[in-house]
């Protein structure tokens, strides 16, 4: 099968490499607005070439769409207005505003919203790796939308891929992804800037840095061409967690300063209650 | 040697492992209040046997505090009184107050305060594991304080273990590890509660959270019975830590309360300045 990507970066390279391995994909055209990532996509065996939108669509029989979500929104839309029974994807970390673009569009059908629960705090072609997805969840949104086959045939794909399929309406899949990845990339970032601002020594920070820090902090080195959509995107469910969250650190904050530390005890053994949910 | 562990937990469990692999104990005696643990710890060979703290030190040329640092602060003045020429160091996470507690003691010579930089979320005896401690940090805070044998031995041991030996005064050690370990805690443990606040459907957190959630979330797993005294001896150092993170935040929050994308772009670049020191 052929197979379009738009978009070649750490998702899109990501799952080529996935969907070439597994046979599923027989020649990949990338489309790809940035030259050198286009340069290096080939180079890095992620596509066989790169193709304007237009003529890449003609050739194949799925178009992945693994741009940032705002882009994504945008170029859905005219995705559709060139294919015929072809079946396109995404891949994004929002769904709202994506279904919403085409909720009209005369082929809504061919179009199944996904999101392969997957990342890394790299992006670009040079960050696709091996073994992405395999073993780990996706989630496919207001799948009623979608025709039978098309859907039918992403099912099929993605459990080709080893991936294990949820179902949820969009609104419910930006609410949970605001608690599940949103919150935890705006504290990484908000904690790398507090180390940066008030600790002068980077020597120290280097030397000392010891596992807890390094996988809080992480996520702090991701893409803001990536996340500033993404934020934008789920803003008010990001707002209504992020207020939560500025509470609940403000009781760690008020049980020091009142040194009421029977109160901090409660507050960590109720954090604890995390180990029913992460094994 | 014949070495006592104070504490047969995480640490002075995985210390116990590393110490017996590199020939460094012939022989290691826990002292350990928890009947449990003790039994636990010898089960697993973190020990070969438990003994009372005076005889444990009588036996021993080298006695390891790897307690809770509120116990650690309690019990080491008792250690000194019982102890000869014998060496000891602790383990714990903060510096200042223990430092303080044998200031005068006529035996402060034979203390080295120590502070390996490595730890995971889980606590007791079966948390224990090998290869704990190699090529990670650790610190030795105030070793004018030591004498030259004592420090010389503390060297050598962390040098058999393949650690990497900086050295600071307590002061400054346990501001830094504000901004290195215990803020990250703490966000954690507030990352937790906000999302066992507001996220009922914990299925849905289960079935969709992904490495970025794990790696930010996991500190929260942590026992409060180690970091309530960390917390509590460090208060200053982390209410300071803490405020800054929580204005931070509300930068964040500030910037999608007000659509000013422009500024939320420039926060996550800046915090992409993380990749400076954590490579």
């Amino acid at each position: 099968m052929v197979i379009t990507i738009v978009g070649t970066g750490l998702i899109g390279g990501s799952l080529s490499i996935a969907l070439q391995e597994k046979g599923l994909a027989s020649h990949v055209i990338g489309v790809e607005h940035n030259p050198s990532h286009a340069t290096k996509a080939i180079e890095l065996g992620l596509v066989q070439e790169c193709l304007p939108l237009a003529d890449a669509i003609q050739k194949s029989a799925l178009i992945i769409i693994a741009t940032p979500i705002n882009a994504a929104e945008q170029i859905l839309p005219e995705i559709l207005n060139h294919v015929q029974d072809q079946v396109v994807f995404d891949v994004g970390s929002t769904k709202s505003k994506i279904v919403e673009a085409v909720q009209d569009h005369p082929k809504r059908g061919r179009f199944v919203a996904t999101h392969p629960m997957w990342g890394t705090e790299n992006s670009g072609p040079t960050a696709a790796v091996k073994g992405a997805f395999s073993k780990k969840a996706t989630v496919i949104c207001d799948k009623m939308h979608s025709d039978a086959d098309a859907l039918a045939f992403v099912e099929k794909l993605y459990a080709t891929l080893e991936m294990h399929i949820l179902y949820m309406d969009s609104t419910a899949h930006d609410m949970h992804v605001a608690y599940i990845s949103h919150i935890s990339h705006i504290t990484s970032f908000a904690l790398a800037n507090t180390v940066l601002e008030k600790e002068r020594e980077e020597d120290a920070i280097f030397e000392l840095a010891s596992g807890g820090f390094e996988s809080t902090v992480r996520l702090a080195k991701s893409n803001a061409a990536m996340w500033v959509p993404i934020f934008m995107q789920n803003r008010e469910n990001i707002l209504d967690v992020l207020n939560e969250h500025i509470s609940q650190l403000r009781k760690f904050k008020s049980s020091l300063e009142k040194e009421n530390y029977d109160y901090l005890q409660e507050l960590i053994e109720k954090a604890n209650g995390i180990r029913r949910i992460l094994k």
